[in-house]
């Protein structure tokens, strides 16, 4: 929509301003807020397909990739996955439901010698890299016009184990959040969260 | 850009797809990439301001909103900052430089009864929080033509100590990342990490 109000402006007056597309973007970050209320349409496979991509562009400590995810399309699986521990009548009604897994364990060169051989060992910075892969995909559905939820799984032991076991995830596998998707019932509002006097200049 | 390319079309043939905005969206993330050798141009106060409302319009759990930040404007605090723990000509050359600070512990009802009393505890989620709170910042950047670099100063006791000190955090607040931001240089491109072998179907 935005793009349309600047193409009839870009057409019909002035040069468009260079940074439209800033706006744009701005725009997706700012609407983006948590839908919990979906209509019963379904999401097209190559918009499924950009909120991957999404994801998977985000950056990661060393680059390591830690993430994978699984993507349920079978809600007779959902009463073992969610059990009690979840909103379930949410996840029910959105049309897709991602559950986005880090890998903590990694082969990696020791941190002090990257030239050395790959050890199996932590990867001190996977949580920090899947915050913003669960970010990217929540923004990624805000500019296609659907409506998502970051629901935190770890570090929640009661949440994690039922859907570890149900998924059979590898044993270095958590599922790190669990996103239900879907075409927004209009409900939510984004929050507004300016608040200046969070920032500080060179000195708390 | 991206705008300015869907304006020609828009005005030359046919009706532009109602989908631009996510594409634009989608060129952000997929463009955003680690930005580490920049111009001398300076960043304007509204682009600066962007990139805090775009980081403080992070989702949160329970909507705790964790972060502060700190806006790097004096060089020459920058030896006693970063010292020998970090990319020092890295962090001279941005024209910005923002810490991203996370509140680790707030006064919360506790999760079992949220209509009981707020008590001091840890917030369980600040770190997950911060990682979103971090990529929409780098998006922002992106999305204005400016590279910057997520890098990790938490959980890493040698990074945190001395910016802890240098920038004078209160004691339950830690440095969470530092993003040197500048107009780039053009050298760096994003990675493509597009790998089907991550998306599984319901089960792993």
């Amino acid at each position: 929509m935005a793009v349309m109000a600047l193409l009839a402006v870009g057409c019909q007056n002035t040069p468009t301003p260079t940074n439209d597309s800033a706006q744009v973007v701005m725009n997706a970050i700012l609407q983006r807020k948590s839908v919990r209320s979906y209509t019963s349409d379904t999401i097209a496979t190559d918009v499924m397909e950009n909120l991957l991509r999404a994801a998977m562009a985000a950056p990661s400590g060393r680059n390591i990739q830690p993430w994978s995810f699984v993507v349920l399309t079978d809600k007779n699986q959902y009463g073992d996955i969610f059990g009690n521990n979840f909103n379930l009548p949410m996840f029910e009604a959105a049309a897709k439901v991602v559950v986005i897994c880090a890998d903590t364990s990694v082969l990696l060169p020791p941190r002090e010698n990257p030239n050395a051989e790959p050890i199996r060992q932590s990867n001190g910075t996977w949580r920090d890299d899947m915050g913003a892969v669960t970010e990217n995909l929540l923004l990624a559905a805000e500019a296609h016009g659907l409506g998502a939820c970051w629901t935190a799984c770890y570090p929640y032991a009661d949440r994690m184990e039922p859907v570890k076991k149900a998924l059979g995830l590898p044993a270095t596998v958590v599922p790190y959040s669990i996103i239900p998707i879907g075409h927004p019932a209009g409900t939510e509002q984004p929050k507004d969260k300016w608040d200046t006097s969070r920032i500080h200049y060179n000195h708390w």
